[in-house]
């Protein structure tokens, strides 16, 4: 699709930006939707998102900021967020308002529950590891926690991070147990850039794969470590598309209100 | 043809945006030098550009920003001008430096030149009227004087704008006569908002048009009112998307080095 003088923007904004996805399944959905939007991405260095957007926001035709890792986290601060951005956190998609700023919210949490869905990885009920306690991380704990599994492991390099997380938590869901340590487990949802060779200290987390049990990695390519040793281990697997593509109906619904 | 992650951007900053065109031409010439360029419209308000360009110059994957009515001034205010864009005191096209500020040059004096070549209409020796001294009207002043026409007269509802660009002309090319009204003309070259639809305080200049001559309109439309009206008296007339297409190939240039 050619853009034109109406074409209305929508940028990704992350750093790095090479390993991003999802651009022709957002173009097939604006189109269907007969919206005349570009999806693009945006290289914004960490750290600067917010002077990056103050001169964006002057755009007029601008509809919509996708944030993805290092800006989520930033998004929250800088935007008035709705209880799903405030719970986690971090925003994920920020659009312009009427009083000059921008509404964040955070749309990894939704996605992620209806790839689970999808895929019919049960939730409820489950002992569940989550690895990565950054922007999407704390999403998908809340997610997680909205339907009550049986217990809730987080694991993170940084772990003040993850005790924070743990604590945020069991504040917003009392009833689940979270944070201790787990001997087995059901399931195991990376939210980590474990495998995508960005810099990461924690080696190959093999022992938290629940042989036989299902592994969720976030990251949107099906051949991760992490994804390749579960396969080898029984685990069933599900990577990032799924999350990505139940995403974007819920973009177009909070940018475009249809 | 679909962006993905490793798509750098080009926009074309403007206010209004809704007139402009050739989307379809540089996706094409973008497509065929094998560029992985995405060519999109961004409404920025009058007066905003430094603003808006202080943000974007944080995109590491923005190649340049063309700039239209009215940002071409304030675009040559900021950058690092070339000769054509010093001269011109205008630039229409900006790439991010070394230095992090903005090389900035002005394509619109080669790209009329250009297209009043493919389509015949000579300049040496000719009588012109010129409509508009602004940003374009400025850069197609010099373009005019470069070629030795015979009288180059000079028109602005802005009589003192009008009026300093003929001593600029006159300043960098001294051999041409230049500003005294014409009785009589041979080519009428439009760079003025006439018959766009947009405010213009100065009524159709019939009375300029060379009958039987050429009239030479600047706006990317054939059916401009000074169009028809030039029709009408017998000119042959050239609109902007010659001079449009023509900046094509020095745009990929200067962006692109290819």
């Amino acid at each position: 699709v050619t853009p034109d003088s109406r074409t209305r923007l929508v940028l990704l904004a992350g750093d790095p930006i090479s390993h991003t996805r999802g651009y022709a399944e957002y173009a097939a959905a604006f189109a269907a939707a007969e919206l005349n939007v570009a999806y693009l991405p945006a290289h914004v260095p960490a750290g600067r998102l917010a002077d990056w957007l103050d001169g964006l926001r002057l755009t007029r035709n601008l509809a919509g900021v996708v944030c993805t890792i290092p800006h989520k986290q930033e998004a929250a601060l800088l935007a008035r967020c709705d209880d799903t951005a405030r719970r986690a956190g971090a925003a994920n998609l920020l659009r312009p308002n009427a009083e000059g700023g921008w509404d964040g919210t955070m749309l990894d949490g939704l996605g992620f529950l209806a790839a689970c869905d999808g895929a019919g990885m049960t939730i409820a009920g489950a002992r569940v590891q989550l690895l990565g306690a950054g922007g999407a991380g704390r999403a998908v704990a809340m997610a997680l926690a909205s339907r009550a599994p049986a217990a809730l492991a987080i694991h993170d390099p940084n772990e003040a991070r993850a005790a924070s997380l743990a604590s945020a938590v069991a504040r917003e869901f009392p009833e689940v147990t979270v944070g201790a340590a787990l001997e087995a487990s059901d399931l195991l949802v990376n939210c980590s850039p474990v495998g995508t060779g960005d810099d990461w200290r924690l080696p190959l987390p093999a022992e938290l794969i629940p042989a036989g049990g299902a592994v969720h990695d976030i990251v949107n390519r099906a051949d991760t470590p992490l994804l390749v040793a579960a396969r080898a281990r029984g685990s069933s697997t599900l990577h990032g598309d799924a999350m990505m593509r139940a995403q974007i109906p819920l973009l177009i619904r909070f940018l475009f209100g249809t």
